[in-house]
């Protein structure tokens, strides 16, 4: 069973239009795309893993990164979810190929869909990626955008501090040490002087409006690719062109799990789902460990 | 065999003054206690264990930060160590008493020893702690310096975002965002002024002068205490006291063992060490889960 059309037939049973979504991070930053979820797709009932008790993934290795991510699968598709989504910029850059071939089962990424908004909305071809250290260094978003348009260069920055500022609350528009590390990342650019930015961290979104009120006063009319927001979009067309959208929009759920305390997770969702959250659990994660990598 | 002296006869043949010291850490913080042992102890061998696939520690839950820690105990032991010094502020508040239990094994931590230097130089009997989260919420540190000095008040300031600074090199003294942090977390310290300030974690000696020129402005005279390298001063007296010093300092060995890709750690750790670094790999900690928890 190769293919996602024979594979929906020979699992027709179990999954169809009623099947929950699944998404899934490193910690919060997965949310953002949630909501997004929720918003365009309210038929839907979510279940949401965020790996709270390994989080960041950003700074870690990319055989560390997927040997994580496929634990995460694991846990998520033994809910037979109809999709994955996987919210995590790291995942998405360097472990997405292997999630596929190793669950067989429809994953989608963050950064196929942002870089093909990239592609679309760039004028001067120049497309800036904000990204984890990890990201930036795995190329994807270069590999991706290079399928799709020749004329289109992506140069990535990595913002190691954006994570744990966002996580820490230096949100708020006028916090003077988010914005001087904004500036420190942006001004990387300066020369580039992209017309697209890529917020390539599910994180970033908390802090968009500093990003992109500093990059306007460097780079002028500046459009902001949220990645995680684009991929909660792929998920709907993928469901849409399967005919497995839920159509039915009473009584749907979500539900979140999470590997570490779920106080923790709890007393920061809101900011990133954008409405209180409800039906957090605590699981372990190293129950879930997935060992035959294809 | 209950306590150490009756355990080292029974475990003559393998613990000697020949035998290495353990560290372990969560990542990098660590290798700031291993300088201190390095230039007070110059006869030992030492085996360091950092868990960067798995930091930070002192942001997660004191359940999860005990299973860690019993994993990297179980590790170390694993070379034979006549000492583990648990480089870690956060498991040295949180676990020790759960790693000396399991372990049988004299552990190290860099609360005590932090704490009765504290007592010891305090004047007007406040003494401030600057540590994770983790620490902070655990108390521990009044508890110990409870034990000493009945006059002593111990207020901590949980301080997250000192870790990430120094772990992406925001470290020179005339760096804004790290003073602009600093001063945010001092000045919580104002109404106490305290005149004796605990560096809970050991990442923070590496933004120490930051630190101290902050505490200065505000407090006065203050005297500050650095939980790592002290707690290198209680490992020497434990060996002096039970003969177990290693006096012959030729041909020493340092060994550095890493949960993740050794490149990151690398090339920060000459930074926290204080020289360069060699002797570096790269271990699966997941092979070294330790099960049987008393």
């Amino acid at each position: 069973v190769n293919n996602f059309a024979e594979r929906k037939l020979y699992l027709s049973v179990q999954i169809n239009q009623k099947s929950p979504i699944g998404v899934f991070d490193s910690g919060l930053g997965g949310l953002t795309a949630v909501r997004e979820l929720k918003r365009i797709l309210p038929g839907e009932d979510i279940i949401y893993f965020g790996d709270t008790g390994r989080v960041p993934y950003g700074t870690r290795s990319p055989e560390i990164i997927t040997k994580y991510a496929l634990d995460d699968m694991n846990f998520l598709t033994s809910f037979g979810v109809k999709a994955v989504l996987c919210a995590c910029g790291t995942v998405s850059s360097i472990a997405i190929e292997v999630l596929r071939k190793n669950f067989d089962m429809p994953v989608i990424g963050v950064v196929e869909s942002a870089a093909r908004k990239a592609c679309k909305k760039t004028k001067n071809g120049k497309v800036a990626l904000l990204a984890t250290p990890a990201t930036v260094k795995n190329r994807a978003y270069e590999r991706e955008c290079a399928k799709l348009r020749s004329d289109v260069s992506v140069i990535g920055i990595g913002c190691p501090m954006f994570v744990p500022l966002v996580e820490n609350g230096y949100i708020k528009n006028d916090c003077t040490v988010t914005k001087l590390i904004a500036d420190e990342y942006l001004s990387k650019l300066k020369e580039f002087s992209p017309d697209v930015i890529i917020l390539g961290c599910t994180h970033y979104p908390l802090i968009r409006n500093i990003i992109e009120q500093r990059a306007r006063e460097l780079f002028g009319d500046v459009h902001i690719v949220d990645s995680g927001a684009q991929a909660a979009k792929a998920v709907k067309s993928f469901l849409d062109e399967n005919d497995l959208t839920n159509l039915n929009t009473s009584k749907k759920t979500a539900k979140f799990y999470v590997s570490d305390e779920t106080h923790n997770f709890v007393s920061s969702a809101s900011l990133f789902l954008g409405e209180e959250i409800s039906g957090v659990e605590k699981i372990d994660i190293s129950k879930f460990c997935y060992n035959k990598t294809l």
